[in-house]
């Protein structure tokens, strides 16, 4: 089935668009799951994996029923190893189980065959002697296009055979993107210093961002992707920092999905998230990670973190509803 | 002690300034050493690692006093999941002891925070318990710029702090690098649409390209990284590919050093590879993967890979070396 379509699916049954994002710390890790990890492995990269995968089995098990996604970022799990990527394997295999979709956040790209390899071990089939096997099996990734399409297409090979998705970094959540993905692109410069001398007239091209630029490749790259719904298994990742860019990329993407980081944490708000969606209330997932995870820190104790996390994804899914009918985009 | 000084310290030695990549690919893994590994360990993912892992290591053992330095591309281990990072972890390790420079060919880049659990994951110490412990302990990495300078900095943190490395991507070896790369910026665009009104006037800027900002980037970032020999630990990927946009990288950046991909397989020959270095013989470490690794595929036989590894490293030192002759630059 079309990965838009099931991502879509489950927001509409959760009646909520938002992932939790799974970035454990192990300083942050309540210190039961950390005492209980090394009495049984000791104090070393094993039981930090455990703990990992420990406290997201519980995070899991406290919002699987509120959220359609989890968003676990690849980062710190490879902290520890192969026994954080034990648990990163592990808590993808569990989230699944649940019923939710998953996210790989790991801003992959590189040229055309190591991209397949990324693409493979990602979302799809990977050689194992004589056969092919699925290996992590996300249902999508996030991607980096400095290297071009032929970093992305790899990906999208993946996706169409897999049925799954990917978010193609294009205006992100952090203060410092638009030191490249907010400056102009000159097509004219770009025309007058073509090797190919036949293009002799400079078109006069309307002012363009870098970000607008990879929003129109993604807009091409995804043609055919299309699922029942009519939306796109090539999505964009658009932060929510960056509400008046949103607006403007909405319309430059119409039928892709957004991932929109930066909501809590990063300073975003649930009304900065609305240029994301479109009227029909799809077409935006916004991530939570800290805000959610860590909320026992602000709201709680760390032996309840459950019930903080499962709190505070319940007051993230009435803001982002509440905001949506402030700004009457018709709901689910 | 400065990374950029082991790195040029291990070329002197070696009379070379190649790099073996090694980017495993269990259909090239020669079959007697799948035989052993299946017959081990069944034909599972664990086989798989243990495949790597042992091809690896004769690879090593075969080239290790020729080049400098090996640089495994993470996206063929990931694959396998916990046991293809196993077996990168224990080919950075085995590396090492053989004297090597290891160049982790990961391409990160994200959020500042995390960014820096990439950067402690790779170069740095991660929090184990009530420790700080080094982890992969790569000497270097390869980090993608596309987030602007917050992604970039916490690598650099760690650099200094360790001793360690890192080759922002600058201008890639693939065909669609232009896509973006190769475009021109226009800084009076840019002025207009600031949000800064103070800045009316329009300053008429030099038309620059993607790739000679982010060297800009690059060379702004790097400064005070320099070690005794001058060179900078804060170094750029330049494609060997393209030879014409190294000539005016080397000028914008001279003082660090270029990792150049795109040798061999990718259509760069030696003399490609010239303008990536300065005319003291220094400045550029060229990658090759398959070329070497798989070289038994056109001169050989499997049963004797080591040795077609071996010929193919000596043949790239020879032709380097001649090119860097002919083109009057003084080497070691």
């Amino acid at each position: 089935m079309n990965f838009a379509d099931r991502l879509l699916d489950a927001i509409e049954k959760k009646q909520n668009p938002a992932v939790v994002g799974l970035d454990p710390r192990l300083e942050q890790i309540p210190s039961f799951i950390k005492s209980e990890m090394v009495k049984k492995y000791g104090q070393n990269f094993e039981a930090a994996g455990a703990c990992f995968f420990e406290f997201n089995r519980i995070i899991i098990d406290s919002v699987h029923d509120i959220v359609p996604a989890v968003k676990p970022q690849s980062a710190f799990y490879e902290q520890y190893g192969q026994f954080g990527v034990r648990a990163f394997d592990a808590t993808v295999k569990y989230a699944k189980k649940k019923g939710l979709i998953t996210i790989d956040d790991a801003k992959r790209g590189d040229i055309g065959t190591t991209s397949e390899a990324y693409a493979r071990a990602i979302l799809g089939d990977v050689n194992l002697f004589d056969k092919q096997v699925l290996s992590l099996d996300f249902d999508c990734v996030t991607v980096n296009p400095y290297l071009g399409s032929d970093g992305v297409l790899p990906f999208i090979e993946q996706c169409k055979k897999h049925g799954k998705g990917i978010f193609v970094l294009v205006k992100t959540s952090n203060k410092s993107s638009g030191e490249l993905q907010d400056l102009f692109i000159d097509h004219g410069a770009q025309l007058l210093h073509s090797k190919d001398k036949s293009k002799k007239e400079v078109t006069v091209v309307k002012a363009e961002r870098v970000y607008e630029l990879m929003a129109r490749l993604v807009q091409k790259l995804g043609e055919g992707t299309e699922g029942i719904r009519g939306y796109r298994s090539i999505g964009a990742v658009v932060g929510a920092t960056y509400p008046d860019e949103a607006k403007v990329l909405r319309k430059l993407m119409p039928k892709s999905i957004f991932l929109v980081p930066g909501f809590g944490a990063q300073g975003g708000g649930a009304d900065d998230t609305i240029p994301c969606f479109n009227k029909d209330g799809f077409g935006a997932i916004v991530n939570n990670s800290r805000g959610i995870i860590f909320a026992y820190e602000k709201h709680g104790s760390e032996n309840h973190f459950d019930l903080a996390a499962r709190n505070a994804a319940l007051k993230m899914k009435e803001d982002l509803n509440n905001s949506l009918k402030k700004a009457k985009i018709i709901g689910w």
